[in-house]
């Protein structure tokens, strides 16, 4: 068969609206989005439900979040009419699948995720130790299962929760007959965005740029970044392999790259420069994203638009799925 | 307010159908729901989802019975132009408030929970450790919450259950604003109704009278139980006190109970002649229901309808407190 009509595997990806967009996800995740809807087809979901597993007492910021990221993927190039862009909550289905698949899953496959253990100590001031935010490796296996995904995106470190979802698959399909589609991971490169201090970019830690921000924070936010201690001055060598804005020009500066790292090293580039340099490409890389988004964000209806197409176009699927796995179960 | 006038409270109470009802079941259930309808606002529901949190793998006997727990409660007289009832799958929205209040309950609630383990050594050969057990107490909160339920009869060993509803309706209300109501427990006496072997009635243990028996079968059943192990033939005196026919005598058998105890007591009267007693009043007893039942079992379509019947009735309820959920959690 040629690659040309080859059918497309389905793709499945859900995105946490749990706040303003920063650079780290936007090459974590958007990036990879962009490049995916061009080769597969894409099931993307605005994942609300999952918000509540960490953010069940912040949920007033729910309907702003939902929006911005609406707009925000759409303005990044994510195209409603190539994907199937939607709301989880749209889909009640989801809990309804939920529910049925929590009866067969046994508490041990839950409790043996890494990642479910690690969110406890991250949020260990907070109350957050619920039967919800247990069942997260279940609600994923139902966003990916319900739409019959093929492939999902993950990082090392979401492959234990993926290996998950094909057990449940697994013993669903032997108990009830096969119903469920096993997915298989799609290992994508997450690269480690530096924020402001030298972490990882995260909202958490107050070091972030976001995809919005305006001119004056991006170059704001620049200047506070941490560079290598041992170049104190205009002169003094740096390493880039240790500095954060060099990180960041591999990003944004394939123009200057080379010279950024020849003249850090030798010294005769001083980090005031350098992190200029870094600011401008920031602000010229996100230009066009931020005039589409300024444009976006003033078309009465159109977040609620481009929700509501989405969940007709995704319901079929669903429901097709729901009944298949109702009939399995002997239920009505 | 005179009685007349004063508005009735609402009593939700669920019946799994797990297989066939029995004698237990009977005085245990049926005979509690019978006597509430006349008092109060009844909602009586068939919980088959609650069935696939121990028999996740026995399914294909579901729509068996769930249509004969249908028809037994019709022909034992729950009236289902005076009651709400309906099957809980029929009631998607139980499976999203149950994803909702799952996000804000926290694990060591459910753990802490009697039955739960309970349940896991009774069934310790099978292997239903799973997310769906654990959550059950949540679902039953839901069940409760989502049809505004005040009243809720329990048995003693149900207590913490309830309890542990309201701790979940009152950090929903603290969360989110005061939607969800608060039941409380209708302490009703669950008699202990003895199977052939002297142990609590119960299907589990081959020890039953199912309510649908035949006469025969009746009879076959009642001569194999056991009597006081003192009293060995006519003439030796018995112990009705520590005997499990006597027990049921005092069910069945109000014309001759005093008879019976004093000529047990005195020998004059044989096991053989007592248990003929006994099993000729059971007979008695649910021979009106039996004839009900087999005229009900021939009406085509009686049990889809009255199923349709009772979900169209109970989803206006259903659909206002989501509404109100959703509203308070900011979710569309």
């Amino acid at each position: 068969m040629s690659a040309s009509t080859q059918r497309k595997q389905r793709v499945l990806t859900g995105y946490r609206p749990t706040g303003p967009m920063h650079i780290g996800h936007w090459f974590g995740n958007v990036e990879n989005m962009l490049r995916l809807q061009e080769e597969h087809e894409c099931f993307y979901f605005i994942a609300d439900w999952h918000m509540l597993t960490t953010h069940f007492d912040r949920t007033a910021e729910l309907p702003g979040f939902t929006r911005e990221l609406v707009l925000d993927l759409l303005a990044a190039g994510i195209d409603p009419d190539r994907v199937t862009l939607y709301r989880q909550s749209d889909i009640k289905e989801v809990a309804e699948m939920t529910l049925l698949l929590g009866m067969i899953t046994p508490l041990g496959w839950l409790e043996r995720v890494p990642t479910y253990k690690e969110r406890l100590r991250d949020a260990a001031e907070r109350d957050i130790a619920n039967y919800g935010l247990l069942g997260y490796p279940l609600l994923q296996t139902v966003d990916i299962t319900i739409v019959k995904g093929e492939l999902v995106p993950v990082g090392e470190d979401q492959v234990p929760h993926l290996e998950l979802s094909r057990e449940i698959v697994r013993r669903f399909n032997r108990l009830y007959g096969p119903v469920l589609v096993e997915p298989q991971p799609l290992l994508s490169e997450t690269p480690l965005i530096p924020g402001t201090d030298g972490r990882k970019m995260s909202k958490s830690l107050d070091n972030v740029i976001n995809v919005r921000d305006d001119e004056e924070t991006v170059r704001r936010a620049v200047r506070t970044f941490i560079t290598d201690p041992q170049k104190v001055r205009r002169g003094d060598p740096g390493r880039p392999e240790i500095c954060p804005v060099f990180t960041l020009h591999r990003r944004f500066s394939p123009d200057i790259l080379a010279w950024t790292e020849e003249n850090c090293r030798s010294g005769a580039l001083g980090c005031v420069e350098c992190k200029t340099n870094l600011a401008d490409r920031i602000v010229t890389y996100f230009r066009d994203f931020r005039e589409r988004r300024e444009e976006l964000e003033h078309r009465p209806g159109l977040v609620e638009e481009i929700l509501a197409a989405g969940a007709a176009k995704v319901r079929p699927v669903v429901e097709e799925t729901m009944k298949a796995v109702r009939d399995a179960m002997h239920l009505s």
